[in-house]
Protein backbone atom coordinates (compact mmCIF):
# COMPACT_ATOMS: atom_id res chain seq x y z
CA UNK A 1 0.00 0.00 0.00
CA UNK A 2 3.13 2.05 1.34
CA UNK A 3 5.42 2.42 3.04
CA UNK A 4 4.90 3.24 6.56
CA UNK A 5 8.70 4.33 7.45
CA UNK A 6 8.18 7.08 4.56
CA UNK A 7 6.63 9.93 5.92
CA UNK A 8 6.34 11.44 1.94
CA UNK A 9 4.35 8.21 1.03
CA UNK A 10 2.05 8.57 4.13
CA UNK A 11 1.46 12.20 3.26
CA UNK A 12 0.59 10.80 -0.25
CA UNK A 13 -1.97 8.32 0.88
CA UNK A 14 -3.71 10.96 2.43
CA UNK A 15 -3.86 12.94 -0.18
CA UNK A 16 -4.84 10.16 -2.89
CA UNK A 17 -7.97 9.23 -0.10
CA UNK A 18 -8.63 12.79 0.38
CA UNK A 19 -9.27 12.84 -3.23
CA UNK A 20 -10.98 9.42 -3.23
CA UNK A 21 -13.62 11.18 -0.64
CA UNK A 22 -13.96 14.07 -2.57
CA UNK A 23 -14.65 12.63 -5.86
CA UNK A 24 -17.24 9.72 -4.84
CA UNK A 25 -19.15 12.96 -2.73
CA UNK A 26 -19.08 14.88 -5.95
CA UNK A 27 -20.46 11.51 -8.20
CA UNK A 28 -23.38 11.22 -5.36
CA UNK A 29 -24.30 15.12 -4.79
CA UNK A 30 -26.76 16.58 -6.71
CA UNK A 31 -25.43 19.31 -8.95
CA UNK A 32 -25.77 23.14 -8.30
CA UNK A 33 -27.66 23.37 -11.43
CA UNK A 34 -30.45 20.84 -10.06
CA UNK A 35 -33.28 22.57 -8.89
CA UNK A 36 -33.78 24.46 -6.80
CA UNK A 37 -30.40 25.93 -7.23
CA UNK A 38 -30.14 27.75 -4.56
CA UNK A 39 -30.20 24.65 -2.29
CA UNK A 40 -27.90 22.62 -3.95
CA UNK A 41 -25.69 25.24 -4.50
CA UNK A 42 -25.74 25.51 -0.58
CA UNK A 43 -25.30 22.30 -0.33
CA UNK A 44 -22.25 22.16 -2.28
CA UNK A 45 -20.90 25.57 -0.29
CA UNK A 46 -20.15 23.91 2.77
CA UNK A 47 -19.61 20.00 1.75
CA UNK A 48 -16.87 21.17 -0.94
CA UNK A 49 -14.81 23.65 1.44
CA UNK A 50 -11.73 22.21 1.91
CA UNK A 51 -12.56 19.92 4.95
CA UNK A 52 -9.89 17.87 6.15
CA UNK A 53 -12.06 14.35 5.62
CA UNK A 54 -10.73 13.07 8.66
CA UNK A 55 -14.01 10.72 9.19
CA UNK A 56 -14.33 9.22 5.99
CA UNK A 57 -10.71 8.62 5.64
CA UNK A 58 -10.95 6.49 8.98
CA UNK A 59 -13.71 4.35 7.43
CA UNK A 60 -11.72 4.06 4.06
CA UNK A 61 -8.51 3.14 5.78
CA UNK A 62 -10.21 0.97 8.11
CA UNK A 63 -11.97 -1.10 5.28
CA UNK A 64 -8.85 -0.94 3.26
CA UNK A 65 -6.90 -2.20 5.95
CA UNK A 66 -8.53 -5.53 6.65
CA UNK A 67 -9.78 -6.52 3.37
CA UNK A 68 -7.60 -5.10 0.98
CA UNK A 69 -9.63 -2.31 -1.20
CA UNK A 70 -11.61 0.64 0.37
CA UNK A 71 -14.60 0.45 -1.91
CA UNK A 72 -17.01 -1.48 0.12
CA UNK A 73 -16.60 1.76 2.55
CA UNK A 74 -17.28 4.27 -0.02
CA UNK A 75 -20.91 5.24 0.78
CA UNK A 76 -20.53 4.85 4.35
CA UNK A 77 -17.53 7.40 4.04
CA UNK A 78 -19.42 9.53 2.11
CA UNK A 79 -22.86 9.37 4.14
CA UNK A 80 -20.66 9.92 7.48
CA UNK A 81 -19.00 13.29 5.88
CA UNK A 82 -22.53 14.15 4.64
CA UNK A 83 -23.71 14.05 8.70
CA UNK A 84 -20.70 15.84 9.91
CA UNK A 85 -20.96 19.06 7.82
CA UNK A 86 -24.62 19.06 8.45
CA UNK A 87 -23.68 18.94 12.10
CA UNK A 88 -21.01 21.70 11.56
CA UNK A 89 -24.21 24.20 9.50
CA UNK A 90 -26.51 23.88 12.32
CA UNK A 91 -24.19 24.44 15.20
CA UNK A 92 -22.78 27.40 13.51
CA UNK A 93 -25.85 29.22 13.54
CA UNK A 94 -26.99 32.03 15.13
CA UNK A 95 -28.95 30.51 17.59
CA UNK A 96 -26.13 28.17 18.61
CA UNK A 97 -22.37 28.71 18.27
CA UNK A 98 -23.70 31.82 16.67
CA UNK A 99 -20.14 31.20 14.52
CA UNK A 100 -19.13 33.42 11.56
CA UNK A 101 -16.08 31.08 10.00
CA UNK A 102 -15.68 28.09 8.71
CA UNK A 103 -13.24 25.99 6.76
CA UNK A 104 -11.59 29.63 6.01
CA UNK A 105 -14.94 30.75 4.63
CA UNK A 106 -18.02 32.92 5.97
CA UNK A 107 -20.44 30.01 7.50
CA UNK A 108 -23.39 29.25 5.33
CA UNK A 109 -25.98 31.50 7.12
CA UNK A 110 -23.55 34.11 6.47
CA UNK A 111 -23.32 33.75 2.66
CA UNK A 112 -27.09 32.16 2.27
CA UNK A 113 -29.29 33.12 5.01
CA UNK A 114 -30.41 31.15 8.02
CA UNK A 115 -33.36 29.61 6.25
CA UNK A 116 -31.24 28.09 3.03
CA UNK A 117 -28.63 27.21 5.75
CA UNK A 118 -31.16 25.30 8.40
CA UNK A 119 -33.06 23.53 5.06
CA UNK A 120 -29.47 22.62 3.69
CA UNK A 121 -28.72 21.13 6.63
CA UNK A 122 -31.71 18.92 7.03
CA UNK A 123 -31.01 17.81 2.99
CA UNK A 124 -27.85 17.00 3.70
CA UNK A 125 -28.82 14.69 6.78
CA UNK A 126 -31.53 12.84 4.42
CA UNK A 127 -28.84 12.55 1.79
CA UNK A 128 -26.57 10.85 3.98
CA UNK A 129 -29.28 7.72 4.65
CA UNK A 130 -30.46 7.94 0.14
CA UNK A 131 -26.24 7.45 -0.26
CA UNK A 132 -25.79 4.77 2.52
CA UNK A 133 -28.69 2.88 0.99
CA UNK A 134 -27.06 2.08 -1.68
CA UNK A 135 -23.92 0.13 0.07
CA UNK A 136 -23.12 -3.18 -0.15
CA UNK A 137 -23.86 -5.84 2.98
CA UNK A 138 -21.63 -8.64 3.87
CA UNK A 139 -22.52 -11.80 4.48
CA UNK A 140 -21.77 -10.94 8.68
CA UNK A 141 -23.21 -7.46 8.36
CA UNK A 142 -26.67 -6.56 6.71
CA UNK A 143 -26.79 -3.21 5.42
CA UNK A 144 -29.82 -2.16 7.99
CA UNK A 145 -27.22 -3.38 10.69
CA UNK A 146 -25.40 -0.52 9.72
CA UNK A 147 -27.45 1.98 9.16
CA UNK A 148 -28.86 1.60 12.38
CA UNK A 149 -25.61 2.15 13.40
CA UNK A 150 -25.22 5.47 11.59
CA UNK A 151 -29.26 6.65 12.58
CA UNK A 152 -27.90 6.35 16.18
CA UNK A 153 -24.45 7.77 16.30
CA UNK A 154 -26.13 10.94 14.66
CA UNK A 155 -28.97 11.05 16.85
CA UNK A 156 -30.51 12.51 20.25
CA UNK A 157 -28.07 10.42 22.26
CA UNK A 158 -25.11 10.84 20.58
CA UNK A 159 -24.57 13.79 17.92
CA UNK A 160 -27.45 15.50 18.34
CA UNK A 161 -27.38 14.77 21.78
CA UNK A 162 -23.53 16.34 22.49
CA UNK A 163 -24.05 19.57 20.48
CA UNK A 164 -27.40 20.33 23.47
CA UNK A 165 -24.85 19.17 26.53
CA UNK A 166 -21.88 21.84 25.00
CA UNK A 167 -24.82 24.53 24.66
CA UNK A 168 -26.09 23.65 28.06
CA UNK A 169 -22.45 23.79 29.40
CA UNK A 170 -21.74 27.14 28.47
CA UNK A 171 -21.12 29.59 31.43
CA UNK A 172 -21.41 27.04 33.80
CA UNK A 173 -19.81 24.62 36.31
CA UNK A 174 -19.09 21.16 34.73
CA UNK A 175 -16.94 18.46 36.15
CA UNK A 176 -15.19 16.08 34.10
CA UNK A 177 -17.05 13.31 33.83
CA UNK A 178 -19.75 15.56 32.51
CA UNK A 179 -17.54 17.12 29.63
CA UNK A 180 -16.24 13.69 29.11
CA UNK A 181 -19.61 12.48 28.04
CA UNK A 182 -20.63 15.66 26.15
CA UNK A 183 -17.24 15.09 24.28
CA UNK A 184 -18.31 11.19 23.72
CA UNK A 185 -21.31 12.22 22.33
CA UNK A 186 -20.37 15.19 20.01
CA UNK A 187 -17.29 14.12 18.71
CA UNK A 188 -15.93 10.30 19.99
CA UNK A 189 -19.75 9.01 18.61
CA UNK A 190 -18.96 9.67 15.06
CA UNK A 191 -15.46 8.89 14.95
CA UNK A 192 -16.55 5.58 16.22
CA UNK A 193 -18.44 4.76 13.76
CA UNK A 194 -16.75 5.64 11.37
CA UNK A 195 -14.05 3.40 11.93
CA UNK A 196 -16.84 0.17 12.60
CA UNK A 197 -18.61 1.14 9.22
CA UNK A 198 -15.15 0.62 7.85
CA UNK A 199 -14.51 -2.22 9.06
CA UNK A 200 -18.23 -3.82 8.81
CA UNK A 201 -18.29 -3.17 4.99
CA UNK A 202 -14.47 -5.47 5.20
CA UNK A 203 -16.80 -7.81 6.91
CA UNK A 204 -14.36 -7.78 10.07
CA UNK A 205 -14.25 -10.55 12.13
CA UNK A 206 -15.89 -9.87 16.03
CA UNK A 207 -12.73 -9.81 17.36
CA UNK A 208 -11.49 -6.89 14.93
CA UNK A 209 -14.79 -5.07 15.38
CA UNK A 210 -14.03 -5.11 18.95
CA UNK A 211 -10.50 -3.96 19.35
CA UNK A 212 -11.23 -1.00 16.73
CA UNK A 213 -13.89 0.04 18.36
CA UNK A 214 -11.61 0.40 21.91
CA UNK A 215 -9.20 2.10 19.74
CA UNK A 216 -11.53 4.83 18.20
CA UNK A 217 -13.39 5.35 21.31
CA UNK A 218 -9.99 6.43 22.98
CA UNK A 219 -8.73 8.27 19.54
CA UNK A 220 -12.22 10.27 19.53
CA UNK A 221 -11.70 11.42 23.34
CA UNK A 222 -7.93 12.45 21.97
CA UNK A 223 -9.16 14.27 19.10
CA UNK A 224 -11.90 16.41 20.93
CA UNK A 225 -9.02 17.37 23.51
CA UNK A 226 -6.83 18.31 20.77
CA UNK A 227 -9.63 20.27 19.15
CA UNK A 228 -10.05 21.81 22.22
CA UNK A 229 -6.16 22.71 22.93
CA UNK A 230 -6.00 23.93 19.36
CA UNK A 231 -8.98 26.49 19.89
CA UNK A 232 -7.10 28.50 22.60
CA UNK A 233 -2.79 27.69 20.96
CA UNK A 234 -3.71 28.72 17.26
CA UNK A 235 -4.60 31.39 15.40
CA UNK A 236 -8.00 31.98 13.05
CA UNK A 237 -6.01 31.75 9.73
CA UNK A 238 -4.65 28.54 10.80
CA UNK A 239 -7.94 26.66 12.03
CA UNK A 240 -10.30 28.51 9.37
CA UNK A 241 -12.78 29.02 12.41
CA UNK A 242 -13.08 31.70 14.54
CA UNK A 243 -10.41 30.65 17.36
CA UNK A 244 -10.54 31.48 21.19
CA UNK A 245 -14.62 30.83 20.44
CA UNK A 246 -14.86 28.50 23.48
CA UNK A 247 -13.39 30.19 25.85
CA UNK A 248 -15.21 33.55 24.60
CA UNK A 249 -18.96 31.60 25.10
CA UNK A 250 -17.26 29.90 28.34
CA UNK A 251 -17.91 26.37 26.85
CA UNK A 252 -16.98 23.46 28.68
CA UNK A 253 -13.69 22.35 27.17
CA UNK A 254 -10.39 20.48 28.32
CA UNK A 255 -8.10 23.14 29.06
CA UNK A 256 -10.79 25.36 31.00
CA UNK A 257 -12.05 22.68 33.28
CA UNK A 258 -7.83 21.04 34.02
CA UNK A 259 -5.41 23.66 32.49
CA UNK A 260 -3.84 23.69 28.87
CA UNK A 261 -0.85 21.62 29.91
CA UNK A 262 -3.28 18.82 31.67
CA UNK A 263 -5.44 18.66 28.50
CA UNK A 264 -1.90 17.88 26.59
CA UNK A 265 -1.19 14.76 29.02
CA UNK A 266 -4.46 13.43 28.83
CA UNK A 267 -4.42 13.89 25.05
CA UNK A 268 -1.20 11.57 24.93
CA UNK A 269 -2.74 9.08 27.86
CA UNK A 270 -5.74 8.62 25.33
CA UNK A 271 -3.90 8.34 22.90
CA UNK A 272 -1.62 5.40 24.29
CA UNK A 273 -4.61 3.35 25.46
CA UNK A 274 -5.98 3.77 21.54
CA UNK A 275 -2.84 2.64 20.32
CA UNK A 276 -2.79 -0.55 22.74
CA UNK A 277 -6.25 -1.28 21.45
CA UNK A 278 -4.23 -1.94 18.21
CA UNK A 279 -1.76 -4.52 19.35
CA UNK A 280 -3.54 -7.89 18.96
CA UNK A 281 -3.21 -6.85 15.03
CA UNK A 282 0.60 -6.74 15.00
CA UNK A 283 2.32 -5.21 12.06
CA UNK A 284 -1.30 -4.58 10.20
CA UNK A 285 -2.14 -1.98 12.91
CA UNK A 286 1.07 0.53 10.99
CA UNK A 287 -2.35 2.68 8.97
CA UNK A 288 -4.50 3.18 12.22
CA UNK A 289 -1.10 3.96 14.58
CA UNK A 290 -0.27 6.71 11.51
CA UNK A 291 -3.67 8.05 11.33
CA UNK A 292 -3.59 8.37 15.06
CA UNK A 293 -0.74 10.26 15.08
CA UNK A 294 -1.61 12.54 12.58
CA UNK A 295 -5.12 13.33 14.02
CA UNK A 296 -3.76 14.28 17.00
CA UNK A 297 -0.28 16.28 16.38
CA UNK A 298 -2.26 18.17 13.32
CA UNK A 299 -2.29 22.08 14.03
CA UNK A 300 -5.59 22.93 12.15
CA UNK B 1 -62.13 -5.39 8.93
CA UNK B 2 -65.32 -3.24 9.12
CA UNK B 3 -68.61 -2.12 7.18
CA UNK B 4 -67.82 0.38 4.92
CA UNK B 5 -71.63 0.66 4.76
CA UNK B 6 -71.34 1.97 8.23
CA UNK B 7 -70.20 5.49 9.20
CA UNK B 8 -69.79 4.98 12.76
CA UNK B 9 -67.18 1.66 12.07
CA UNK B 10 -65.22 3.80 9.75
CA UNK B 11 -64.52 6.73 12.37
CA UNK B 12 -63.33 3.91 14.77
CA UNK B 13 -61.10 2.03 12.23
CA UNK B 14 -59.69 5.57 12.03
CA UNK B 15 -59.58 5.97 15.55
CA UNK B 16 -58.26 2.70 16.55
CA UNK B 17 -55.40 2.95 13.65
CA UNK B 18 -54.62 6.45 15.23
CA UNK B 19 -53.77 4.52 18.81
CA UNK B 20 -51.34 1.56 16.92
CA UNK B 21 -49.78 4.75 16.03
CA UNK B 22 -49.23 6.75 19.19
CA UNK B 23 -47.89 3.33 21.24
CA UNK B 24 -45.69 2.16 18.46
CA UNK B 25 -44.02 5.80 18.34
CA UNK B 26 -44.61 6.01 22.30
CA UNK B 27 -42.01 2.70 22.54
CA UNK B 28 -39.39 3.56 19.83
CA UNK B 29 -38.81 7.08 20.97
CA UNK B 30 -36.41 7.64 23.77
CA UNK B 31 -38.44 8.75 27.58
CA UNK B 32 -38.56 12.01 28.53
CA UNK B 33 -35.99 11.56 31.37
CA UNK B 34 -33.42 10.20 29.38
CA UNK B 35 -30.30 12.14 28.95
CA UNK B 36 -30.27 15.03 27.65
CA UNK B 37 -33.41 15.75 29.32
CA UNK B 38 -34.26 18.87 27.55
CA UNK B 39 -34.04 17.27 24.29
CA UNK B 40 -36.14 14.58 24.79
CA UNK B 41 -38.74 16.28 26.18
CA UNK B 42 -38.55 18.86 23.38
CA UNK B 43 -39.30 15.61 20.92
CA UNK B 44 -41.83 14.57 22.65
CA UNK B 45 -43.33 17.80 23.32
CA UNK B 46 -43.63 18.27 19.22
CA UNK B 47 -44.90 14.58 18.32
CA UNK B 48 -47.25 14.11 20.60
CA UNK B 49 -49.02 17.13 20.09
CA UNK B 50 -52.18 15.12 18.60
CA UNK B 51 -51.29 15.43 15.11
CA UNK B 52 -53.81 13.40 12.70
CA UNK B 53 -51.56 11.12 12.09
CA UNK B 54 -52.61 10.75 8.05
CA UNK B 55 -49.24 10.12 6.72
CA UNK B 56 -49.14 6.83 8.56
CA UNK B 57 -52.26 5.55 8.92
CA UNK B 58 -52.26 5.90 4.90
CA UNK B 59 -49.39 3.74 5.19
CA UNK B 60 -50.62 1.09 7.64
CA UNK B 61 -54.32 0.99 5.52
CA UNK B 62 -52.39 0.03 2.48
CA UNK B 63 -50.52 -2.43 3.85
CA UNK B 64 -53.44 -4.34 5.76
CA UNK B 65 -55.59 -3.94 3.04
CA UNK B 66 -52.77 -5.87 0.80
CA UNK B 67 -51.83 -8.61 2.77
CA UNK B 68 -54.34 -8.65 5.67
CA UNK B 69 -52.08 -7.06 8.51
CA UNK B 70 -50.19 -3.53 9.19
CA UNK B 71 -47.41 -4.62 11.58
CA UNK B 72 -44.80 -5.18 9.06
CA UNK B 73 -45.53 -1.14 8.02
CA UNK B 74 -45.14 0.10 12.07
CA UNK B 75 -41.64 1.40 11.40
CA UNK B 76 -42.13 2.92 8.40
CA UNK B 77 -45.17 4.35 9.70
CA UNK B 78 -43.68 5.83 12.42
CA UNK B 79 -40.44 7.15 10.57
CA UNK B 80 -42.65 8.87 8.38
CA UNK B 81 -44.27 10.87 11.10
CA UNK B 82 -40.87 11.42 12.18
CA UNK B 83 -40.23 13.17 9.39
CA UNK B 84 -43.15 14.80 8.77
CA UNK B 85 -42.73 15.96 12.61
CA UNK B 86 -39.42 17.52 11.70
CA UNK B 87 -40.42 19.39 8.99
CA UNK B 88 -43.25 20.84 10.84
CA UNK B 89 -40.98 22.08 13.91
CA UNK B 90 -37.97 23.54 11.16
CA UNK B 91 -40.97 25.25 9.02
CA UNK B 92 -42.27 26.94 11.75
CA UNK B 93 -39.25 28.74 13.08
CA UNK B 94 -38.82 32.20 12.89
CA UNK B 95 -36.33 32.52 9.97
CA UNK B 96 -38.90 30.29 8.06
CA UNK B 97 -42.77 30.29 8.16
CA UNK B 98 -42.03 32.03 11.97
CA UNK B 99 -45.42 30.56 13.10
CA UNK B 100 -46.71 30.24 16.74
CA UNK B 101 -49.00 27.57 16.96
CA UNK B 102 -49.49 24.03 15.75
CA UNK B 103 -51.78 21.28 17.04
CA UNK B 104 -53.77 23.56 19.07
CA UNK B 105 -50.54 24.62 21.45
CA UNK B 106 -47.27 27.26 21.25
CA UNK B 107 -44.61 25.78 18.31
CA UNK B 108 -41.85 24.42 19.67
CA UNK B 109 -39.01 27.19 19.50
CA UNK B 110 -41.88 29.03 21.39
CA UNK B 111 -41.68 26.93 24.52
CA UNK B 112 -37.64 25.47 24.48
CA UNK B 113 -36.11 28.07 22.61
CA UNK B 114 -34.58 28.01 18.71
CA UNK B 115 -31.79 25.91 19.45
CA UNK B 116 -33.55 23.08 20.88
CA UNK B 117 -36.12 23.30 18.41
CA UNK B 118 -33.45 23.12 15.64
CA UNK B 119 -31.93 20.15 17.70
CA UNK B 120 -35.24 18.39 18.30
CA UNK B 121 -35.93 18.28 14.21
CA UNK B 122 -32.09 17.11 13.58
CA UNK B 123 -32.72 14.20 16.39
CA UNK B 124 -36.09 13.40 14.94
CA UNK B 125 -34.91 12.73 11.39
CA UNK B 126 -32.37 10.23 12.63
CA UNK B 127 -34.74 8.75 14.81
CA UNK B 128 -36.95 8.31 11.71
CA UNK B 129 -33.79 6.60 9.73
CA UNK B 130 -32.80 4.53 12.78
CA UNK B 131 -36.50 2.81 13.54
CA UNK B 132 -36.63 2.82 9.44
CA UNK B 133 -33.22 0.16 9.61
CA UNK B 134 -35.12 -1.86 11.86
CA UNK B 135 -37.83 -3.03 9.52
CA UNK B 136 -38.18 -6.32 7.48
CA UNK B 137 -37.77 -6.68 4.13
CA UNK B 138 -39.92 -8.68 1.77
CA UNK B 139 -38.76 -11.07 -1.09
CA UNK B 140 -39.37 -8.19 -3.92
CA UNK B 141 -38.56 -5.26 -1.25
CA UNK B 142 -35.32 -5.23 0.64
CA UNK B 143 -34.97 -2.70 3.61
CA UNK B 144 -32.46 -0.64 1.58
CA UNK B 145 -34.53 -0.04 -0.98
CA UNK B 146 -37.16 1.20 1.39
CA UNK B 147 -34.96 3.10 3.40
CA UNK B 148 -33.57 4.67 -0.02
CA UNK B 149 -37.08 5.86 -1.11
CA UNK B 150 -37.65 7.34 2.17
CA UNK B 151 -34.38 9.27 1.96
CA UNK B 152 -35.21 10.43 -1.29
CA UNK B 153 -38.79 11.83 -0.34
CA UNK B 154 -37.33 13.90 2.67
CA UNK B 155 -34.15 15.06 0.52
CA UNK B 156 -33.49 18.31 -1.21
CA UNK B 157 -35.62 17.23 -4.42
CA UNK B 158 -39.00 16.41 -2.69
CA UNK B 159 -39.40 17.62 1.04
CA UNK B 160 -36.94 20.15 1.42
CA UNK B 161 -36.56 21.70 -1.89
CA UNK B 162 -40.31 22.02 -1.50
CA UNK B 163 -39.93 24.04 1.71
CA UNK B 164 -37.23 26.07 -0.37
CA UNK B 165 -39.78 26.59 -3.04
CA UNK B 166 -42.18 27.90 -0.83
CA UNK B 167 -40.24 30.44 1.08
CA UNK B 168 -38.65 31.16 -2.21
CA UNK B 169 -42.14 32.09 -3.83
CA UNK B 170 -43.42 34.36 -0.67
CA UNK B 171 -44.36 37.53 -2.51
CA UNK B 172 -43.66 36.41 -6.03
CA UNK B 173 -45.61 36.11 -9.27
CA UNK B 174 -46.05 32.18 -9.31
CA UNK B 175 -47.55 30.11 -12.11
CA UNK B 176 -50.05 27.66 -11.54
CA UNK B 177 -46.83 24.88 -13.03
CA UNK B 178 -44.40 25.97 -10.76
CA UNK B 179 -47.16 26.03 -7.55
CA UNK B 180 -48.01 22.12 -8.67
CA UNK B 181 -44.18 21.49 -8.55
CA UNK B 182 -43.66 23.01 -5.31
CA UNK B 183 -46.78 20.91 -4.01
CA UNK B 184 -45.61 17.93 -5.27
CA UNK B 185 -42.26 18.29 -3.21
CA UNK B 186 -43.57 19.80 -0.32
CA UNK B 187 -46.54 17.42 0.05
CA UNK B 188 -47.32 14.76 -2.20
CA UNK B 189 -43.84 13.35 -2.06
CA UNK B 190 -44.34 12.08 1.24
CA UNK B 191 -48.08 11.15 0.84
CA UNK B 192 -46.65 9.18 -1.97
CA UNK B 193 -44.20 7.37 0.08
CA UNK B 194 -46.55 6.51 2.74
CA UNK B 195 -48.98 4.45 0.54
CA UNK B 196 -45.62 3.01 -1.41
CA UNK B 197 -43.76 2.05 2.24
CA UNK B 198 -47.21 0.45 2.84
CA UNK B 199 -47.73 -1.60 -0.51
CA UNK B 200 -43.77 -2.50 -0.19
CA UNK B 201 -44.16 -4.12 3.28
CA UNK B 202 -47.15 -6.17 1.95
CA UNK B 203 -45.20 -7.20 -0.78
CA UNK B 204 -46.81 -5.47 -3.30
CA UNK B 205 -47.05 -7.33 -6.87
CA UNK B 206 -45.37 -4.31 -9.57
CA UNK B 207 -48.92 -3.64 -10.66
CA UNK B 208 -50.63 -3.37 -7.43
CA UNK B 209 -47.40 -0.71 -6.58
CA UNK B 210 -47.92 1.41 -9.88
CA UNK B 211 -51.67 1.78 -8.97
CA UNK B 212 -51.49 3.13 -5.78
CA UNK B 213 -48.19 5.12 -6.79
CA UNK B 214 -50.77 6.89 -8.97
CA UNK B 215 -53.72 7.34 -6.57
CA UNK B 216 -51.17 8.67 -4.30
CA UNK B 217 -49.62 11.72 -6.72
CA UNK B 218 -53.51 12.79 -6.86
CA UNK B 219 -54.27 12.26 -3.32
CA UNK B 220 -51.07 14.45 -2.29
CA UNK B 221 -51.93 16.99 -4.77
CA UNK B 222 -55.67 17.34 -3.52
CA UNK B 223 -54.55 17.16 0.17
CA UNK B 224 -52.55 20.33 -0.41
CA UNK B 225 -54.98 22.17 -2.19
CA UNK B 226 -57.38 21.36 1.11
CA UNK B 227 -54.81 22.68 3.09
CA UNK B 228 -54.59 25.89 1.39
CA UNK B 229 -58.34 26.23 1.25
CA UNK B 230 -58.84 25.23 4.98
CA UNK B 231 -55.96 28.16 5.30
CA UNK B 232 -58.00 30.67 4.24
CA UNK B 233 -61.84 29.27 5.10
CA UNK B 234 -61.13 28.05 8.76
CA UNK B 235 -60.32 29.82 12.29
CA UNK B 236 -57.48 29.28 14.28
CA UNK B 237 -59.41 27.41 16.78
CA UNK B 238 -60.17 24.57 14.52
CA UNK B 239 -56.73 24.37 12.49
CA UNK B 240 -54.58 24.43 15.58
CA UNK B 241 -52.60 26.54 13.62
CA UNK B 242 -52.60 30.16 12.71
CA UNK B 243 -55.21 30.72 10.13
CA UNK B 244 -54.76 33.05 7.56
CA UNK B 245 -51.45 32.76 7.60
CA UNK B 246 -50.19 32.23 3.66
CA UNK B 247 -52.38 35.33 2.43
CA UNK B 248 -50.46 37.32 5.28
CA UNK B 249 -47.25 35.93 4.14
CA UNK B 250 -47.77 36.10 0.32
CA UNK B 251 -47.42 32.71 -0.08
CA UNK B 252 -48.12 30.71 -3.70
CA UNK B 253 -51.10 29.10 -2.77
CA UNK B 254 -53.98 27.54 -5.18
CA UNK B 255 -56.90 30.15 -3.28
CA UNK B 256 -54.31 32.69 -4.17
CA UNK B 257 -53.40 31.40 -7.98
CA UNK B 258 -56.57 30.28 -8.96
CA UNK B 259 -59.48 31.59 -6.91
CA UNK B 260 -61.21 29.94 -4.31
CA UNK B 261 -64.08 28.54 -6.50
CA UNK B 262 -61.50 26.86 -8.95
CA UNK B 263 -59.37 25.84 -6.26
CA UNK B 264 -62.52 23.72 -4.50
CA UNK B 265 -63.09 22.39 -8.52
CA UNK B 266 -59.24 21.25 -8.81
CA UNK B 267 -59.31 19.67 -5.55
CA UNK B 268 -62.17 17.66 -6.42
CA UNK B 269 -60.60 16.79 -9.84
CA UNK B 270 -57.48 14.91 -8.24
CA UNK B 271 -59.42 13.11 -6.05
CA UNK B 272 -61.32 11.82 -8.97
CA UNK B 273 -58.17 10.91 -10.64
CA UNK B 274 -57.22 9.39 -7.37
CA UNK B 275 -59.96 7.40 -7.17
CA UNK B 276 -59.76 6.51 -11.18
CA UNK B 277 -56.36 4.87 -10.12
CA UNK B 278 -57.86 2.27 -7.45
CA UNK B 279 -60.20 1.10 -10.40
CA UNK B 280 -58.16 -2.40 -10.84
CA UNK B 281 -58.46 -3.46 -6.94
CA UNK B 282 -62.37 -3.35 -7.45
CA UNK B 283 -64.11 -3.77 -4.00
CA UNK B 284 -60.57 -3.78 -1.77
CA UNK B 285 -60.54 -0.31 -2.79
CA UNK B 286 -62.70 0.60 -0.19
CA UNK B 287 -60.41 1.37 2.52
CA UNK B 288 -58.20 3.66 0.37
CA UNK B 289 -61.44 5.22 -1.16
CA UNK B 290 -62.84 5.82 2.49
CA UNK B 291 -59.16 7.71 3.50
CA UNK B 292 -59.39 9.58 0.17
CA UNK B 293 -62.70 11.19 1.42
CA UNK B 294 -61.73 11.87 4.83
CA UNK B 295 -58.83 13.45 4.17
CA UNK B 296 -60.70 16.01 1.16
CA UNK B 297 -63.48 16.44 3.32
CA UNK B 298 -61.55 16.86 6.69
CA UNK B 299 -62.19 20.66 8.23
CA UNK B 300 -58.94 20.67 9.91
Amino acid sequence: MFSLSNPSDWEGYLRSQKEVVEKALDERIPRADRQPKRLHEAIRYSLFAGGKRLRPILCLTTCQTLCGHWEPAIPWACAIECIHTYSLIHDDLPCMDNDDWRRGRPTLHRVFGEAIAILAGDALQALAFEIASSAKGTPRYPVPLLLGELARAAGSRALVGGQVGDLESEGKEVSLTQLRLIHRRKTAALIVVSVRLGAMAADAETWELKQLTRFARFLGVAFQIRDDVLDVTQTQEKLGKTAGKDLQSQKATYPRIVGLAEANRLAALYTHRALEALRPFGERASPWIQLAHHLLERDR
